[in-house]
């Protein structure tokens, strides 16, 4: 095949920035599935971008607890610091749990496909979990301080996230964990719910961004134009959010860094489902 | 090879929503580059997408336009009324014709390479001269009224947009539209312009919500919780600018719905370059 590289020459480029194939933009990713059977070797940069993905992760989480700590009193389930569980509870359930869920078939590339299936789809429920303990705290607050619920943009886009994030759940689930759906259905189903995912994924992002900056003017009001301390910090905050998003995005996008099919699918998928379906499922 | 689907099949499912493969997920999208070679037909559901995403894209400069001469008192270079060309400058320029720019190579897909790529790199143009107009607006308004400039994440967040977004345009015009870079080196960057391009893209759709919702909360403040109608048309603003950006991310990012190389473009290649440099141009 003319238009296959080898894998040599994709990491020819310095820092990896120049190499490769997206997902994104080009046929000529395309890869015989010969080359990608058995036991594959990992990318070499790609494990450099998932460390730096989880360090930027990790900042996101910090940075938000040391805002929460240093200028809005910290965080308790009683009285106003209740509030204080929110903005925390999301970055950790729907920002960091949600990211790391989308990048676990790139990270574990030669476990078994229901190893890896199981992972992602525990990942999503924690994510889910503390992204609820999270709605909950916010609603509670408003309730007992007599406040309005869902007014905002940010109130608005954060529903659409997690009803959409329930449903994508609940059809993966259905598709991908139990055995009813047929290959052929899955595999037609899949690009949707990679697409749906990430789309998800960035919505929660940008619905983070826009609840960071209505705790900062609700509180700050004319004061956050004088570069007060709290201002510039959660600015930081905002932009290492829109670094993680992009980072996970550009990981789960590079078509070389995809999670290659292995020997005992193609050999499962060829003896007992193609045969009966006439289709064949590819690597996730 | 037993990945390759006909695109007879790949339309098959309702709406199109479980039909084709997405770049973002999938080895099985990869086809043979002989199916694709020559002049190849639209695939069926792509008009229909492309209609609705600048039915959503002219709905939302529309929106832009009703907001501000509805509770903003309207658009004028001179005075109060100055800071309003700046929303609607960014929405026309770095949201709809930065979106349809990115599709273009999905739109013209018979078109000569050079034409289609003239005409991405115009639109680009467009979208940057307009958007300037915007920021020198603001900053101009800012200058007069004496306010502080670039202290909100907001501004933050626009002005990489704006470095990133200029940078993007010099790259790529210097290797795609210069012939002094190799097809090698081409074929190398193009994923890579096509990634940051979308990137670029999404983080300008969230600058937006964020100026949305920091003009809104300056003027409204607390009745933005009494569900004010300005409030609820800018949220909707806001909803209509996501699902623009989804919308545009999902007609650029269905493997099955990228321009196929003509038969031009591999003759070229094949004759004039791959001889010299031992590498082959895909399509973008």
């Amino acid at each position: 095949m003319k238009h296959t590289r080898s894998p040599a020459r994709e990491v020819l480029f310095p820092v990896g920035l120049i190499s490769g194939d997206f997902s994104f933009g080009s046929v000529s990713s395309c890869r015989s599935m010969d080359s990608r059977a058995g036991l594959a070797a990992t990318p070499r940069a790609l494990p450099y971008y998932v460390a730096f993905s989880q360090l930027l992760g990790l900042t996101v989480v910090a940075t938000t607890g040391a805002w929460l700590g240093l200028y809005r009193g910290g965080i308790a389930w009683e009285g106003a610091l209740q509030f204080n569980v929110h903005p925390l509870s999301m970055v950790i359930g729907l920002i960091f749990l949600q990211g790391d869920a989308l990048l676990v078939y790139r990270v574990f590339r030669n476990e078994t496909k229901r190893t890896t299936k199981v992972l992602h789809g525990l990942l999503h429920v924690f994510a889910l979990v503390i992204a609820l303990v999270g709605v909950v705290a916010v609603f509670d607050y408003h309730r007992k301080k007599g406040y309005a619920d869902l007014y905002s943009l940010h109130s608005w886009c954060g529903l659409l996230v997690l009803v959409l994030y329930f449903v994508q759940w609940l059809v993966g689930l259905s598709f991908f964990l139990f055995p009813g759906a047929s290959f052929s259905l899955r595999s037609r189903y899949r690009p949707q719910h990679v697409f749906f995912g990430a789309a998800i994924f960035l919505l929660s992002v940008g619905t983070a961004l826009l609840g960071l900056k209505e705790a900062l003017l609700f509180k700050l009001g004319a004061k956050y134009s004088t570069f007060e301390a709290e201002g510039v910090l959660a600015n930081v905050l905002g932009l290492l959010l829109v670094g993680f998003g992009v980072t996970v995005l550009y990981i789960l996008t590079r078509s070389d860094w995809k999670r290659p099919p292995q020997a005992e699918e193609q050999a499962l998928s060829m003896d007992f489902k193609t045969l009966t379906e006439g289709d064949s499922p590819g690597s996730q």
